[in-house]
């Protein structure tokens, strides 16, 4: 059971965040990654929509005969996770109670949070937020045009600075000590997003939080790899699997020699 | 059969400009449109997938005892079409070939094409052009964002005026006097557009010349409703029937009451 792989689903390429944060942090550990590229976006979708998808890639994980399940997408996860627990036999993981868990540990009480509509609209992070320390002011936006513009990779330069001038202006009249990057796609702006709030503010990534909650629950459960295994890393998307090769590679930070098209 | 609906299809919400236009050339017709928002969007998506998606679309359609279906969708027209007229027993019009008939009208002989990925990469327009009309001069450009700002409504202000700047400097080096809307979500940033390419360069959308050429069609198959006949106007979409008829109405200027959940 060990030497089972970690599974990983996103809409698309924003989970490799995620699942670059894993590799780095389990190096032993393989990993097998779905990108419905088909149906992606999810951020637009209604619950029921995303809760369908998020079962049937997980069932194709599944079939890969996977050890821990990590929903690398918040859209997903802020929707999904009780659906995916009560079907699944392994354990599931999603990246929005680390991310509230890690901006709790850097906040001095004024949180805020941005991602898709979908998302925002869950209250997903409001209530992971307010479970995790009573008492946070937290204030959420969605922010739809950053997915588009860190697929076309404009992620500096003058029109990503006034997207996120539009969306972020609020933030500073709310006071906000903290801003979670509640998307996947988000850690791409980084650099722009920053220089929009200010110094003062602390940015929030899930990624490393719930690469450190994964490996939490490999080791409880006695599933950790052996040290010194070689890991294999595979990937499916259910569209354009060179396109997902090409831009992935911007988000993973390394090669991805080849991505295998399945259906849904 | 000349009581039927027209039947119409599009990723979401972007027909809807095609749909207004039908209205108005042919206030007698009833039609029947679905938005497949679920899925939406198809300009990132491969020819294979598209035309799945299309198929699935308009047997939906036909159910409806549809007696003409409008593909109101650039990138679905683009890749969709020899399979659809191939499968169904009633006419297929796109929206391609009355865009690039209107754009031959008016051009001076260099014609810059906008549209999705998807669009562009298939040469759909850059092949109607040349068989519209030989020794044009064509120039093809992807937009990806002009897509999701249209959805956002920031059709006017910084943000979209920088964005086209970037996208659409290229023209201005090539020369060209027309320019083609190859998507349907663009008619609403026009605006910005003309601004950015200045008043020497024309704008040309399809909306107006698809609804000319499904006149025709129906003339020429003696299919037209009887002139005052009551027409109604019915609408599906695949997910989020609320926000479809919200945004909706921005495109059709008009109300949309009802929009009836259907599942693909």
């Amino acid at each position: 059971m060990n030497q089972r792989s970690i599974g990983v689903f996103d809409s698309g390429v924003g989970g490799l965040t995620v699942l670059k944060a894993l590799m780095r942090r389990l190096p032993a550990e393989s990993t097998v990654y779905l990108g419905d590229t088909a149906r992606v976006p999810y951020g637009t979708k209604s619950p029921e929509v995303v809760i369908r998808y998020s079962l049937s890639n997980a069932r194709l994980l599944m079939r890969q005969q996977i050890k821990l399940l990590v929903v690398a997408c918040n859209t997903a996860s802020s929707v999904s996770l009780p659906a995916l627990a009560k079907e699944l036999e392994v354990p599931v993981l999603g990246v929005i109670e680390p991310g509230a868990q890690a901006a709790v540990q850097v906040t001095a009480g004024r949180v805020g949070v941005i991602g898709t509509l979908g998302t925002v609209n869950s209250g997903a992070y409001q209530q992971a937020l307010a479970q995790a320390r009573g008492g946070l002011e937290v204030m959420a936006r969605a922010c739809p045009l950053f997915v588009p513009l860190a697929e076309e990779g404009w992620t500096e330069g003058e029109v990503v600075e006034a997207v996120a001038r539009k969306y972020l202006a609020d933030f500073e009249a709310f006071g906000a000590d903290t801003l979670v990057l509640g998307c996947t796609h988000y850690p791409l702006l980084k650099g722009a997003i920053a220089r929009v709030v200010g110094p003062q503010v602390r940015l929030v990534d899930s990624a490393e939080a719930t690469a450190e909650a994964a490996e939490g629950l490999l080791r409880d459960g006695g599933l950790l790899a052996c040290a010194g295994a070689i890991a294999e890393h595979r990937y499916f998307v259910t569209d354009l699997p060179e396109r997902f090769a090409e831009v992935g590679a911007r988000f993973l930070e390394r090669p991805i020699e080849r991505a295998e098209l399945v259906d849904l």
